[in-house]
């Protein structure tokens, strides 16, 4: 069956490049605002019979939920057999539990809305905290995809040296998965937050990296409040200017700027959501997933996947 | 049953009113976003074996969507015995059919959205073009309140010696209704629409209206468009300067301001959207749809109505 890729407004160039590396057609669409604010959405590709793909990364989801689900719901009334969605990152993962009475788990409603308009989801290292596997709240099939691979052969080819810090406890197996294949020690930050902005850090054992670039990963950067606050300590301390390493850059408000304020040397992130930072691709990482079974890419192995 | 009224940001005004007026209790809420652009809803009061009513006002619809079903899903779960949507303006009305091969019908995927997670709908004049009523695509009970005679009372009081002017053939028989309970005579533009934002109009046999004050009435004001080549047009016929009058004040962009400069006297709006315009209030006419069916007001006969 033959694939058509879509995208909304912003997820271009990743979904040309998914197009021309699995042979499909980046589908024409007529997407705009009316000067009300009210989303108009054309499909000028012909769909039927097709397996549709669309291409949304979910950063700062609430505005382009409607869209999306306007652009899913049409494609398969247009006669696509199927709709999946690419979300390289996923949003409302956070709020997987209720942490004060009253509270709405978002992830579930999120997860719940997002499976009755698609037919399959592919993303990349979804914030899975209380949870071990998507398929717990998404009832449509997902693939999760790992960029840490990717990480550890980025680091292993920019940084010499390198030390990697990971942001706390909970990281500690992700970071150490990243060490191994980068061939570098790691450690993980003594953290002690103090507000939803507060928080201070420190390096356990500082002295035994003092000839070591640090590096500073995580699987999202938001606020950076964490790595700012760990590029301050590891400057005061005597360490090289950190490089800070996130699969995801969500970067909220400043939070890019304010972290190279602070001193990191660098800051990179996966292309999972378009930014300046981008310099590790994750498009033949998407295209496994894309293409048939036999050449699938390295899965999250507790993940339901479907092709 | 109580009923607990809930609202989502911008909406306080009218929840407190309507409360006050039901004599039900205004429910706590505690909303936010996060920095990263996701929000967080928890529902503060006791809901359980409540009616819970939710009041949000539908214009700039995109970014309300999310926060809106969040609200509404949790007050479910939390054991409200159901839950029902106050949106004075409802959107995506316009696009009711398929103008152009591929167009997503946006009317007919809201109202499927919107009926997944409401168990009714209460709304003020909403934009029925080709549908005759809200049941053809609203799957939850409906009731559709007419602001036509608090319009009307409003022009009586306040304009001496009115001629009402509808924006188009359209609009005829709402303005004679306007009209007639205003005492007022009443016609209908010329209109020749040139583009998405050009329109040119003129007032038929507008020698007749010389001596009285032209209001120009239509049931939203958005780009303000014909509106405003209508006050330039009687502008320049030598009229008095015109009253606009509109049920739902959305005022895309620079819309209201424009309006002003260009000539009109005043622009009035009911407060289905708050505004500085508002000058309408439409309290009373919810509070009636909200009451037990004995006290009702006015509703469009051709709908479902529910309490």
């Amino acid at each position: 069956m033959s694939m058509m890729i879509f995208c909304l407004p912003g997820n271009e160039l990743l979904a040309d490049q998914l197009a021309q590396a699995i042979g499909a057609t980046h589908g024409e669409l007529s997407m705009r605002q009316f000067p009300d604010g009210e989303s108009y959405i054309r499909v000028v590709s012909e769909v039927k019979g097709m397996e549709a793909i669309v291409v949304c990364t979910l950063h700062r989801p609430d505005g382009k939920l409607l869209p999306l689900l306007y652009l899913c719901r049409v494609l398969k009334d247009l006669g696509a057999v199927s709709v999946r969605l690419v979300a390289p990152y996923l949003s409302y993962m956070r709020q997987d539990t209720v942490f004060k009475p009253g509270e709405a788990v978002t992830s579930v409603y999120f997860a719940k809305l997002l499976s009755s308009f698609t037919d399959g989801l592919i993303t990349i290292d979804p914030h899975l905290h209380r949870r071990s596997s998507l398929a717990e709240i998404y009832s449509i099939p997902s693939t999760v995809l790992l960029a840490a691979p990717l990480v550890s052969a980025w680091i292993k080819a920019n940084v010499k040296d390198p030390v990697l810090i990971g942001p706390d406890n909970e990281s500690e197996q992700w970071v150490s998965e990243v060490a191994r294949d980068a061939d570098a020690p790691f450690t993980v930050l003594d953290k002690t937050r103090l507000g939803d902005a507060d928080v201070r850090v420190s390096v356990p054992e500082v002295d035994r990296y003092m000839d070591r670039t640090p590096v500073l990963v995580d699987d999202i950067i938001s606020t950076a409040r964490t790595m700012i606050e760990a590029v301050g300590h590891l400057k005061r301390m005597g360490l090289k200017a950190p490089v800070c390493v996130g699969t995801h850059g969500v970067f909220a408000g400043t939070a890019y700027a304010d972290l190279l304020a602070a001193g990191a040397a660098q800051v990179i992130t996966c292309n999972t959501i378009p930014h300046p930072s981008n310099g590790i691709d994750i498009t033949a990482l998407i295209t496994s997933a894309l293409k048939p079974r036999s050449s699938v890419g390295p899965h999250r192995s507790n993940e339901p996947t479907q092709h």
